[in-house]
């Protein structure tokens, strides 16, 4: 890592800031998963599912439009393109796919922050896209950049996100066309987690790679992945020019691509999950094939977004049965294609963080776990359908991934764990609570949930009878409070401030 | 089922409340699971836990105390009994053990209510036990055989709950003694679905199979199981009377026992989770050989109460990863000993209906539905650490257990499902909206979940912009204004009433 000293400590700080820093810097950069996969479907449903893709494939094909560098790259390569349609010969996709690879490093701007995404590994990130933000205190508004920078200081600052995401709440402020500068400086100085660059254009993607490429050092960016893309395919079975632009940006220069089909069923797919699942495999496994076109060995991840809707109005539902069984079958068909996975998330459509928000988003989310999911964007503080960011439920959302953390781990087994020694101790009809092996394991025998009040209702009431949402609000805005940025050397923090200066000296303001 | 037609239709009702009994009956008297189970730990893990437990039965054996009779059975059985503490040698916990039902029926007095416990089936049943009940206007208070009658009328209504369980909140307004005489007759009056009988004491465990017998008929009552016991065993290693005489009266009858080990870790069994599902499987084993001993074929459920405790204060946690895990492992245990099992339910600390309570109660159901729990009392309406039954937490909860009957019936793959035809209507970048196979399916594509709001922002926000909770309130006070009781044979209600009649005067006021 020639360059990452550039990133070194700086100043001194504050005791609680302090406290806090060294509890992010204990907890692990990412989850190395110790439990077995939860298959939902047997061998011969997967092989109907990829069948179906196969198909799409092959017989149906997939639009590629706006970008004719793309479809020149596809007849290139020896795929059947007819118009803007492509259609692969049986076989080729997959055999385009296999160059991929299984399990990839994306470094963070602090080495011991570096994620992996692929295989046993998983990896939380904060949502993605909401323009409105909502707070106890301030209710539901536009995102502002100051929001976003808020944000990205508690998604540094909780343990249970081991990567920031990119834009977790639009800063509606900032003209369309200069605030991705500022939402990966916000990333870059705010925080020191891996995270994602700008796709909404061709420009916005390589500004992106270019500030990582300031940080990260042009030598370490060549055979390294610092920075990645998150595209949506235009489902059903279009891939526009963002997704094939952004290929060529980002996998162009070594770095990495997720790709997710969002479908919901009913509308961007059939109404049916499987078929839906089916559609989204075939249409990521082409955006694959594609990256893999552009540079053999890319870092990709297969996404996947698939939402149920209300019979009454057609309106999108998550947290429901039919996406927590897609987050289990998705997961069986990329480790099948030995490709990294992005699915899930704490998804929901309530309007408040209430029990509604809780239940959508825990099923959403411990099915995504459970499903193997190696890349989680959306995993805290999705609300309303993805339409707004809550203050509250980023930090309730994640005090349950630290849960998940722990259930990914699986369950130790060893002398200590079967405490024959206790029941040296303690008779029948005895109790545990002062034993030895009590006190040599108390510390570490439960997960602290930071949010979950377990006090009595007597002292629950004297202490005020806050609900959930309100202990959230009062541990946010103490988060921010203790917050301080992890160290930059200030000779890279000026050379990030002169070139968005000069970026957004170039750039037109555009609201588009 | 010779003398089920006591319990016939009887007068008309409105409309409301028909649509409501249709759609009760329509739904599934009980779940048939579809989905493998998920198996958390390996063969080696298992067998740990399997002689461990042995170790336990074997080597420190478990204390029997308070029932002479219980302790002369075992010695009879061959048992080594030492004062009050039982070892069995090698192999014989396990050998009486396999003498007890894999599966059987609990039928209901409506016989398309009757449910199968064990094997794929689950079976789903309110919250045991809490001393209050919450509710949004009424706020927490003792409940009341008011409270009592109401929550089984709401159980009955919602199709989520398969079986009504017993105490869904304590009458304390009505003496101990005889409180157990109104609690049946309100689940024999108000309801058609399998309940429990009481066990505090040996003569009210009585009086409950005196009083269905009354209803089911001798005859059918001495092959059929009807009712059952659900106890608790004196973790660790204990078993009082309460368990051994309410074993003697029900098995006796040939009717069910739910055994259920309650463990907290660190007080009632070592403090790491490994050694508490060892000990409470060695527990509920103890207490299944004695029911065999009883009277070999009784039906019987192996239960699992496990929860972890707060590092602060000591005060029990619910919905943490430790106990998720538990649910799991102990449903790997439950099927190698070919018992059904009882466990988990939708478990939190929470004092109020918010995101805490709807978080934990997701991850501890979810896990037990997937663990694949046969009986889950507490699926819904558990607050306080099991001290208060919310009724906004009784519907809310039930509108998640709709949503893991769907799930646990899993993913259909034929060819409807696959929609090939739907792509034969539109084309890539189309959308299926109005297609055919929409249409065809869109009833009955996606789960709908009565309490969770998905509409605009807009609309509800107009509509009042309410809460889960509160919309929760409005649903069971709508339930409980339709609800008119399921048809009972005038004769046969008029016997109910005289029995329990007759009871109250035989048995003095005691609070006790």
């Amino acid at each position: 890592m020639a360059d990452q000293h550039r990133s070194g400590r700086g100043r001194g700080r504050g005791g609680r800031a302090q406290r806090r820093e060294r509890e992010t810097q204990a907890s692990p950069a990412y989850i190395r998963r110790q439990i077995p996969f939860f298959e939902l479907l047997s061998e011969e449903g997967l092989v109907k599912l990829e069948q179906q893709a196969d198909w799409l494939i092959q017989e149906i094909g997939i639009e590629f439009r706006g970008d004719p560098e793309a479809l020149r790259l596809w007849q290139q390569a020896g795929a059947d393109v007819q118009e803007t349609r492509v259609r692969l010969p049986a076989g080729m996709a997959r055999s385009l796919c296999s160059t991929a690879p299984s399990c990839f490093t994306q470094h963070a701007r602090n080495p011991a922050r570096s994620v992996e995404i692929g295989g046993t590994s998983q990896v939380f990130a904060p949502v993605y896209g909401p323009p409105f933000v909502r707070d106890l205190e301030g209710g539901r508004r536009y995102g502002t950049m100051q929001d976003h920078a808020n944000l990205v200081k508690l998604a540094w600052s909780l343990p249970a996100l081991h990567h920031t995401g990119l834009v977790i709440c639009e800063p509606c402020d900032v003209p369309v066309s200069k605030r991705h500068l500022d939402m990966v400086y916000n990333h870059l100085v705010y925080n020191d987690k891996p995270f994602l660059g700008a796709i909404t254009e061709m420009s916005r993607a390589q500004d992106s790679v270019d500030m990582a490429r300031l940080v990260f050092g042009e030598t370490f960016l060549e055979s390294h992945c610092v920075i990645m893309g998150n595209v949506n395919t235009n489902s059903p079975l279009m891939v526009d020019k963002v997704v094939t632009e952004a290929a060529r940006v980002y996998c162009g220069a070594g770095q990495g691509l997720v790709a997710v089909p969002f479908i919901l069923s009913g509308a961007m797919g059939p109404v049916t999950t499987a078929a839906s699942i089916a559609q989204a495999l075939a249409e990521a496994m082409m955006v694959c094939a594609f990256t893999q076109i552009v540079r053999p060995g890319a870092p990709f991840v297969l996404g996947n977004f698939l939402s149920s809707m209300s019979l009454r109005s057609g309106a999108p539902t998550f947290g429901m049965p039919e996406p927590v069984m897609s987050n289990l079958v998705i997961g069986q068909l990329a480790r099948r294609l030995n490709l990294p996975l992005r699915c899930g998330g704490s998804l929901t459509a309530s309007k408040l963080p209430d029990a509604q928000a809780a239940a959508e988003s825990a099923d959403s989310m411990l099915s995504t776990a459970l499903g193997g999911a190696n890349f989680v964007l959306h995993a805290a503080g999705w609300l309303e359908g993805g339409l707004v960011t809550g203050y509250e439920k980023l930090v309730l959302d994640a005090d349950r991934l630290g849960a998940y953390q722990v259930l990914l781990q699986g369950l130790p087994l060893d002398d200590n764990a079967l405490a024959r020694d206790a029941y040296g101790e303690v008779d029948p009809a005895g109790h545990f609570l002062g034993c030895n092996h009590t006190m040599r394991n108390y510390e570490s025998a439960f997960y602290v949930a930071a949010l979950s009040d377990s006090e009595s209702f007597e002292q629950w009431e004297g202490g005020g009878a806050r609900d959930a949402a309100t202990r959230a609000f009062e541990r946010w805005n103490d988060l921010l409070a203790e917050y301080e940025p992890p160290a930059m050397d200030v000779a890279l923090r000026e050379a990030l401030d002169d070139h968005v200066a000069r970026r957004k000296s170039e750039l037109p303001d555009a609201w588009y």
